[in-house]
């Protein structure tokens, strides 16, 4: 097992990340301050684990509630069947929210734990590639709004995070492409050498390989935590986490939530944002197809969705929170492992972006 | 104009409290971070400030909504009409969210702000007693759950508050008497001098006098910053404040949110608990009586209403955020001006409050 230390002050944590925690008694339990627990999880996480973390808790006294599955269902009206169950099994201020599930789990029961009498303890178990690497990470929590994602939330810390990297070998071959897309984002933003990794060894990541998945959990988790540790609300750094999710967001929102997987979106993205980069200079056009090239072996889209077009693309955006001013912000790569935020975009490149299609990332 | 300071490091801020302030130009104005404001108000308030407000803002962008009134309206789905507004008009983070109402306004739009893009920008205006004395001021937002007041919420400080006593007024007399409530529990928390004060101004604090209801507010916001300054997210003495309020909200979620009053119920609350103090030896019959006789002075109700029998009182009261481990916490009261919290109470004098009725603080 290696531990990692996301250092925020007072409200530090550990992210346990290694193979066969889910089982292991008394490493979640010096983390549960109260005497009761309620584990969220989703119709298709519990039937799996579930058990298995019950079994680890030992005597504590747990309460579950199962929810739906899927990024359509992460709003308002789940959040509220959360509190409905909260309320009528009468959990305290020092009851546990643990969530055990993806990214929507996490991001909801979060939120849930941020607001449930005015904040209340939470642990995340992040059982998907993508919430081991990113979500379950760094205390973002939410709901998304007809018209935005995550657009209500807030920024509330878990206790700790225990990723066991055993749970990626049931993962579907989707969901693990999905999960690699914020793998190879971490390459992208600020870490050529993991990106180099990458593309040494994308196809055994692929197949499976478990001592490379950990190692990708691993690195990705070490990068999240520290530019977390330096801006931990986002009023600088933290932005560049969100490389490909201007567009990402987008491309979520105009299909309907769920319909792309979040992972799928942010590649797709990501491939824009390096199209955009090169137009603007930022990044030689072979670089961008470099960044491209290993997305498509990641087995992710590289073109957006024809149901998108660039009217969608410009309007959907506008609603994205990095907007200041009315300016859209985007993260751009200078270069292989190096991003920067940027306001002032020549409109004109972007709409070539927009209208690329399939000739994203060639000159 | 007075300004008091609720010192809580980098997240401090002014309490403006005065004559005519709502339309002093320039007041709010520094306290506006960004270029845009949403107006929360409600249907009574709007009508009679609004205009005041807008003025004094100048050329700042201001959108507007107008929400029902009535604490039956502070709920989850009234909260939504304020994200569904801020992103149909295209809030960003940088906006600003002000709040012109009682209570129940000021604690939704406080949630709101803690919640919309994880977190904007926010200034109470309150226009009742109750609000300029309490609510307004500490960051307590949130809403209430059909099984329990404000369980779903966040501690979120505005940027300013500014309390005009020219609005009370305007203010109808069943409204002002529920703010004296929560002003004599300021003298029954830890204020001896203030609650004599109080015995002496009583009839000419409800027949209007400026100066006296000014001084009111003064002592009630000074009195609860420095309580909140040392314990913001009540761990300890901040829980103080919450005396009258365990009995009150099993009222108020008893009888239907709405029906009675949240100042009527902390009223009878606080008549209750100076009965169980007295029972348990806390405070002598006489202290007890004396307590009670300034709230019916008042014209503040001082017997539960027959509709919340002892058994709904348990029950309800169960469902309490101070809660621990099953225990009710009850804040009981040593004396006149002192007051502490309890959790070990003998159950059978509890049902004799319970059940003493219009005998209620009656050795």
């Amino acid at each position: 097992m290696i531990t990692l230390a996301l250092e925020l002050g007072e409200r530090s944590y550990p992210i346990f990340i290694g193979s066969g925690l889910l089982g292991q008694a008394g490493l979640l339990r010096p983390y549960i301050k109260g005497e009761r627990v309620l584990i969220v999880s989703n119709e298709v996480v519990a039937p799996l684990y579930l058990h298995k973390v019950q079994a680890a808790l030992g005597d504590v006294r747990c309460d579950v509630i199962v929810l739906p599955d899927g990024e359509h269902t992460k709003t308002l009206q789940t959040l509220s069947l959360i509190y409905d169950k909260l309320l009528e099994s009468r959990h305290e201020r020092g009851s546990t929210l643990l969530a055990l599930g993806g990214g929507v789990v996490g991001d909801i029961t979060g939120f849930a734990a941020a607001t449930y009498q005015r904040g209340v303890n939470f642990i995340q178990i992040p059982t998907t590639l993508l919430s081991q690497v990113d979500s379950s990470v760094g205390g973002k929590t939410g709901v998304n709004h007809a018209l935005g994602k995550n657009m209500i939330g807030a920024f509330y810390q878990p206790q700790c995070v225990l990723a066991d990297t055993d749970v990626l070998a049931s993962l579907p071959l989707r969901e693990l492409r999905a999960g690699l897309a914020e793998v190879i984002k971490y390459g992208l933003i600020d870490n050529l050498s993991f990106f180099e990794w990458l593309e040494n060894n994308i196809e055994a990541l692929l197949a499976g390989d478990k001592d490379l998945l950990a190692e990708a959990v691993r690195v990705s988790c070490a990068d999240k935590a520290r530019i977390v540790a330096a801006d931990e609300k986002e009023g600088g750094v933290r932005a560049l986490l969100n490389l490909g999710h201007t567009f990402g967001h987008a491309i979520e929102n105009g299909m309907g939530y769920g319909v792309w997987l979040h992972g799928e979106a942010v590649a797709t993205g990501m491939v824009m944002a390096a199209d955009l980069s090169a137009r603007l200079g930022y990044m030689t056009w072979q670089e961008a197809a470099r960044a491209k090239a290993l997305i498509e072996r990641a087995g992710l889209p590289v073109v957006p969705p024809e149901q998108v077009n660039a009217q969608d693309f410009l309007k959907l955006m506008s609603f994205d929170k990095k907007v200041q001013a009315g300016k859209i912000r985007f993260i751009l790569m200078q270069g292989l492992g190096r991003s920067v935020i940027e306001s002032n975009i020549d409109a004109s490149l972007l709409e070539q972006t927009l209208e690329a299609k399939e000739q994203l990332c060639q000159n």
